[in-house]
């Protein structure tokens, strides 16, 4: 059986090749109706798409990159982060003309199946990998599959594939030390899962910088939902020592544990300061304003994007560092009284 | 050329045709090495991934959705509305394991190319669209592409294509009549972008419904973000006789207009009430909490997921209409204090 060309197409539709061509590459040039005509010829002659047949040469390309993300979908639903993410992840892609394909799930299995079901299929030409988790077994998954791949986060335990990270340890203690520079030597974090390789990452920097500024540093784990952190926060608020400053992991979770302390009539600053990781717009919505570690999320998106391009490109693109998250003060932090 | 067979390749790696079709589907069954072995002969022998081959069999699939979101990149970073759609209908596709392929852009050119290049290049079976425009191009675009689509909207200005709908003008009307009852006879609302239909129907449903109860009933536009809404609070309540309660067309403006409140000592509820559209754990974190229409967004993702999935089944699926938004009264709504 002969693979049908573009001249059987048009011979069969009585049409230029110029316009089979247009029609095909979803290209302006033919009315609707004809490309719709067009189409139902190339299909009937069993006509391959153009991504097909180049990604059925070597080295071609089908021009779609995935990303699995497993959190659970109720604390997707709230959290900016993602979205940012997705957004410069999109608008980086799309200047190449590249389409993301994107599943969520909180299953690793049914991840772990997404990955080899797009290298088998050959339905994307890399991967973008976020919140790897400790010993995460999908990093030999992914290197075992020969898919192109980046991560984002590390440096460690992202074996040998590239990654994007960034010195959150270095944030951690410029935190910390603004913290106590307040007075605050009671100071509790409520972070994400202690599963995700950067929530140890902050764990162990944290508890090594309120060490260093002679403060208690407890850290105690949420999912990264309101409803997690409220909980958290009312079970610290109700210690008899309580802490004196409180940093969440993320905004919706510091927000939540502001109206927390409203709720349990403890004043925001004078007898608790909040801090939220990451920074968005949430943050300055509320009264009073969320101090907070800001990184440019969308930023962070157009890079790890910019890396898989290259990595799909044949390059072996190198780890690189992304701008750390700066502490941005607002309201929600101040000196401890007495 | 004669279409390489599973057989030709189990001959050329020398492993049999199970070992092949494991590999060739993504399935366990061999390891890393074999596969990534076996996946490099197909490739070299030109073998078709089997997506490929159903695709380019009359009614075949390639086991892909579209989905355009036209809404400007910093509007998508802070709106829970959109994370928890996606959620909706990611759960919905991954239990007939089909993929999600995502496209943000805010231009309308980009979104029209990348509905012609999905057709014409077979990378999807359907597209879900969601925020229509007043007389939107896109109708007849997708119309005349012969794509299945299904349109989260409606039910008018989607020319043929089936919708999922839900009754905002009852909704808007609860929400009058519950602030006429508090006393409230200037109600502002503060809407999304006037050129979509949502923002439309629920403006002339505004209208109507704020005359009925003898009220003021004014719209203003603003682009869901909490900064446009900053902006149009701001100017709202400088008013000489500035209203008494504003209705906001998503949950982050109505989070603004609550800080701007804050900012300019205006009390709320005992001054001014303010009503969020949608609901989402941001209205119920803050203080005080918001009052809210809730929608079951996940739900509805869910359903317009479903409805495409009967589309590329080659059912039409009939328009229906979704739960409408139920109004879910909280702290920022009360009596006018004389």
């Amino acid at each position: 059986m002969r693979r049908p060309t573009i001249m059987d197409i048009a011979r069969a539709a009585g049409v230029s090749k110029g316009a089979v061509s247009y029609a095909l590459n979803g290209r302006p040039g033919v009315s609707e109706e004809t490309r719709e005509r067009i189409l139902g010829i190339a299909r009937d002659l069993g006509w391959a798409p153009s991504t097909t047949a180049r990604a059925l040469s070597p080295g071609g390309r089908v021009g779609a990159i995935g990303m699995v993300v497993d959190r659970p979908a109720h604390a997707l639903g709230v959290e900016p982060f993602f979205t940012q993410l997705l957004t410069g992840i999109e608008t980086e892609l799309a200047s190449s003309d590249t389409d993301l394909i994107l599943r969520v799930t909180d299953d690793a299995g049914a991840e772990a199946d997404a990955y080899r079901r797009w290298a088998a299929e050959r339905r994307v030409d890399g991967v973008i990998m976020v919140d790897l988790r400790i010993d995460d077994p999908r990093v030999a998954l992914v290197e075992g599959l020969a898919l192109p791949a980046v991560v984002l986060g590390g440096p460690g335990g992202t074996g040998a594939l590239p990654c994007l990270y960034t010195d959150d340890a270095s944030s951690v203690r410029e935190v910390v030390r603004y913290l106590a520079a307040l007075g605050h030597r009671r100071i509790t974090r409520v972070a994400g899962p202690a599963e995700f390789l950067h929530t140890r990452d902050r764990t162990l920097a944290f508890e090594e910088a309120t060490a260093g500024v002679g403060a208690a540093g407890d850290t105690v784990h949420a999912d990264y939902t309101g409803e997690s952190a409220t909980r958290a926060t009312r079970r610290l608020l109700a210690l008899a020592d309580r802490p004196t400053a409180l940093v969440f992991d993320n905004d919706v979770m510091a927000l939540a544990g502001l109206g927390v302390a409203h709720e349990m009539g403890v004043d925001v600053p004078s007898q608790l300061s909040i801090v939220a990781w990451d920074d968005s717009a949430l943050c300055q919505l509320v009264r009073p304003s969320l101090t907070a570690v800001a990184r440019d999320v969308v930023a962070c998106g157009r890079q790890v994007a910019g890396m898989i391009a290259e990595a799909v490109g044949g390059a072996a693109p190198r780890s690189r560092e992304t701008a750390r998250g700066e502490l941005q003060p607002r309201g929600s932090t101040g000196p401890l009284e007495p």
